[in-house]
């Protein structure tokens, strides 16, 4: 059986007495490491796990899927997903491999971003779609954030937006030259995010959002070092040093903000005063 | 300290490792039980954790707050919530009191079902904003999941719907003469809930859906008895027995289905012929 196993957002104990108890019992057991991170080193995992982890990275996932499935028929392979299994469209394709070859699938959710960032205290109900940002190169800018993030703003709804990772990249001379030497990760800030969406607006002009834009930065949700920061998209441009460490995401605010959501993100701003100022002149009553 | 505690979909072992050691450490343990359930019975919860549990209800949660945080400047209280902590207003409130009488508040998430439903094999970043359903009285028929879920649609997107539960809730005789006598528990089905959707749309006629639409059926989701049926709204009004017990839940499928989310639900179709025709006039293409 292949069993999928969310590991949750932050470290080895926010895994599930279900999925701990697989993870001791399976054959093999893999992590994939690459559309997100735990805040915990895997040595960590292993000796938590009293298990050794094979690292599934991307490559391995998308075209060499038949050996994390191998004799899954008759043994059990877990295969370890930071937050919820099914946060990326990767993990749909190893399921419906599985499938293929006569192998049971078994899921063990767990806590996803897409639920964590409840603890900024803007309530669920009022997110839209959730976006996601890359990196943006020279020649390079990919911006369909953009018309998405702008469906969103005329309904009045949040936009959970999540930040690139760059893990095991290679530069494109060691790309070219075939040489396996992969770059340091990245991960991107709530800084460059904020600040590559202000760019995008400059560029489109469409009026979607801007500098005074309302919108919180989020570090690190669901750990003991949780930070909220609150504030205009131009404060948030200088306000990596306040979020710390890695992972980051922001939530830029819709105009259906309720006074409630309000209330509890005003504890995280900024600029209190700021914050309210804006509040009153372009979100409250808007609902 | 406060600790909310997420408690995930299913079962005593969905809580985490960092959530179980808290419960079993805290000075007192509440479950909130009104906004959702586990598959379990809470004698089961108790003799797993190995503590007793106070339940707190609605009216405990909303109205008698400052019982649930006695003396948590001082001694931990554990409060549990079935999912994660943040699906529900109340427990903004709760947090928000904590706040005021000078109380630290911890929370530990788990899986939600905002995000297990991706077992379904819809992609998260196709859904817009998630409605909530009610059981229809005669002269009570809130509909405002309608504009909702044309939004949503408009733009191309799912729409999750959450469907009501009725526990501890008094009769209007009981009521009136102040007798706490409570009907028993009712949750409602996906039948209901299709059928409360056609009625909608029949008084409204705007187009949002139809019995043709596409949807999926949702029961049990993260437990070891979860089930997906797919089909139209109108083959979902009478496939209650399909899918078996409570918890239920629904998607409406947006336009902007993925090939591979139309590939992975045919496994779960009612008629695959029905939905494979209906893909094709409908969906296939309008992404």
């Amino acid at each position: 059986m292949l069993y999928l196993v969310g590991l949750g957002l932050s470290d080895e104990t926010d895994i599930t007495v279900k999925g701990l108890e697989i993870v001791k019992k399976a054959a093999r057991v893999y992590l994939e490491a690459y559309t997100s991170i735990l805040l915990v080193e895997q040595s960590v995992l292993e000796s938590y796990y009293g298990r050794p982890i094979l690292v599934a990275d991307r490559e391995m996932v998308e075209s060499n899927s038949d050996e994390i499935l191998r004799d899954a028929q008759t043994v059990d392979v877990a295969f370890l997903v930071v937050g919820d299994p099914f946060g990326a469209t990767t993990h749909t394709d190893l399921v419906l491999r599985a499938r293929e070859l006569g192998i049971p699938v078994g899921t063990v959710p767990n806590a996803s971003i897409l639920s964590g960032i409840g603890a900024s205290g803007l309530q669920l109900y009022n997110f839209g779609q959730t976006v996601s940002m890359v990196f943006f190169l020279d020649n390079w800018r990919p911006a369909s954030f953009y018309d998405r993030i702008k469906e969103n703003r005329d309904i009045g709804l949040h936009t959970l937006v999540l930040l690139d990772i760059k893990v095991k990249e290679q530069s494109l001379e060691n790309l070219a030259r075939g040489r396996k030497i992969y770059e340091p990760p990245r991960y991107m800030t709530v800084g460059t995010c904020a600040k590559q969406m202000l760019e995008v607006e400059e560029e489109k002009r469409g009026g979607v959002y801007g500098p005074e834009s309302l919108a919180i930065g989020a570090a690190r949700v669901g750990g003991k070092t949780e930070k909220f920061v609150a504030g205009t998209l131009k404060e948030l441009c200088d306000a990596d040093d306040l979020l710390g460490p890695p992972l980051h995401s922001l939530v830029l605010l819709g105009r259906r903000t309720h006074e409630l959501e309000y209330d509890y993100a005003r504890e995280f701003a900024i600029n209190r005063d700021t914050w309210e100022s804006i509040w009153k002149a372009e979100y409250q009553g808007r609902q």
